[in-house]
């Protein structure tokens, strides 16, 4: 007897600090449709879930027939009260509570789960295709997030709040992060870090980070996009945040590859879009490595598509689904 | 119907950079005999196998009737093929088929596991009766080891090599361990990297550590068991000391807890017994979190038995008997 598969279409919204993605997708991944807004966190979880209410609707009237909806949050989520208990990047918006307002407005069944944890699963399940058993994923965005897939299910830990990687000390006593602690891996590797770490190179040396001061004269609206299309035209402070970057990177991942030995590390978010100038520094840190039998044993991976976070909430909203 | 449950006697041998212990034990954990050597790393593997199979044979002529062998190696071990792959504290023995020359010399099963992983099995079974579903253990002794129970089981990895805590960086381009790495906990926690800050310590301001001195008049052979001796007579060089063991075995104990999210950390090996000494700092790092869910939900244990290693390989060989 084949077991009972899900089978309609479920919506996955994945929020960031800055933008949120919404999608309607099919129990393999497959979009349907997709949209974009700005996250607007200042203006309050509320408002937020009236918006996405209204592309959803939009969606509907047009013969969409969505049965459920997984939200992936920037943060500590509690997954069993369908609400945010922590968060550094979506300030104001703890306590909230999502699966509720949402269920209540959208009348369908919502699930609410860490934003890392969504994208890692949607990588595991679309890219990956379920192949290897031990996978350990990690979101570059705003914010770090990581998610782990261990034998081929989601590992959320005694609380749910496992795989938060991107508040791993990488340098003890060093930089401030938008959590409150110092040396976060989240604080160099987050756009957010990525951008302090560029203006206080520039800063400090300002004939050397001349081709990112003619790209983006104004330093306070620096992006890792600017960062990287100056290190490709030769800009030596560019080059040197990137070596950075990838180094403590490189730092985080070896921890997590001691720690649990997978078979795959998928990098996932807009700023994996760095390519080689976060990787190569990345691999080097692995592999000087002595304990070559896990190093060995890992596939480094940058995800194909880069925004499985709303795919990945949709998928994990069809397996509780079918629970 | 009952689940079959394993029976007998099963002899579990621990390995460290120093000592071994040997122990013939029951499958709920009871000791029936237990022996210390020293390892003699020196003298080789081959050495080292006829020393511990002198022991069970002479425990066989008592009359102890032992059905099975659990070897703990300290080091990077290959299960499946029952050899190290790499080994930092025991020099030279990588390679060696300790598994086939074992079941040849006694004619018995064995099996061969991570140190580490034997006695984190070890304090998972007898000492939190396998309550808790996820758990991380660390072993303080020579080096610093790990091993994660998730879901109940020992979790192994792509490669067996999972839970190896003892070589995450917790201070980037700091102290060399033994693995030929900088900055690993090891080279802060484990004996040898305790031993050296506490001779850094005396050697750079002399009369701050007066009482560790007349402790210890030759510094080349001081313990981690003077240093407490040192620190609770007041020694301020002492107890600077112990502040950054257990401050950097905080940062690695913080990474794991945001990582796994374990409902239990278990502290194992001779030198959790520094009590608060150690405890103290470590507790001031995880309680300075700003993510309290996942801390909020870990216990933070000392094993009251320190020396699980072998009474754990000991049980892991009758898992494996069972399987």
């Amino acid at each position: 007897m084949p077991t009972a598969k899900p089978s309609g279409i479920a919506v996955g919204v994945d929020v960031g600090g800055t933008n949120t993605k919404i999608a309607a997708v099919t129990p393999t991944g497959k979009i349907l449709r997709e949209q974009s807004l700005p996250s607007e966190v200042a203006a309050g979880p509320a408002k937020f879930v009236e918006r996405v209410s209204a592309v959803i609707t939009s969606w509907r009237k047009e013969g969409l027939k969505v049965q459920a909806l997984g939200l992936g949050l920037a943060g500590d989520v509690d997954s069993a009260a369908g609400t945010l208990r922590f968060t550094p990047n979506l300030r104001g918006w703890d306590g909230f509570k999502f699966r509720d307002a949402l269920a209540r407005k959208l009348k369908l069944k919502a699930v609410v789960e860490n934003d890392a944890n969504a994208a890692v699963w949607g990588g595991f399940v679309v890219e990956l295709k379920r192949k290897p058993k031990h996978v350990v994923g990690i979101t570059l965005g705003t914010g770090v997030g990581g998610g782990l897939v261990l034998d081929g299910k989601l590992f959320r830990g005694a609380t749910g709040s496992a795989g938060e990687i991107g508040h791993n000390t990488v340098e003890s006593g060093g930089a401030i992060c938008n959590c409150g602690s110092r040396g976060c891996l989240e604080a160099y590797a987050g756009s957010y870090g990525i951008v302090r770490l560029a203006r206080e190179a520039v800063e400090k040396d300002p004939a050397h980070g001349s081709v990112l001061k003619r790209i983006c004269p104004d330093l306070s609206k620096l992006s890792p996009r600017d960062l990287s299309t100056a290190a490709e035209q030769g800009d030596e402070a560019a080059r040197q945040v990137w070596d950075r970057v990838g180094s403590l990177l490189g730092v985080g991942i070896s921890n997590l590859v001691l720690i649990l030995n997978p078979e795959c590390i998928l990098i996932l978010g807009g700023v994996s879009r760095a390519g080689h100038w976060i990787i190569d520094p990345l691999k080097s840190v692995l592999s000087a490595k002595p304990f070559r039998t896990p190093f060995s044993a890992v596939e480094l991976r940058l995800a194909d598509n880069p925004n499985a976070g709303c795919v990945g909430a949709g998928l994990l909203a069809f397996e509780k689904e079918s629970r």
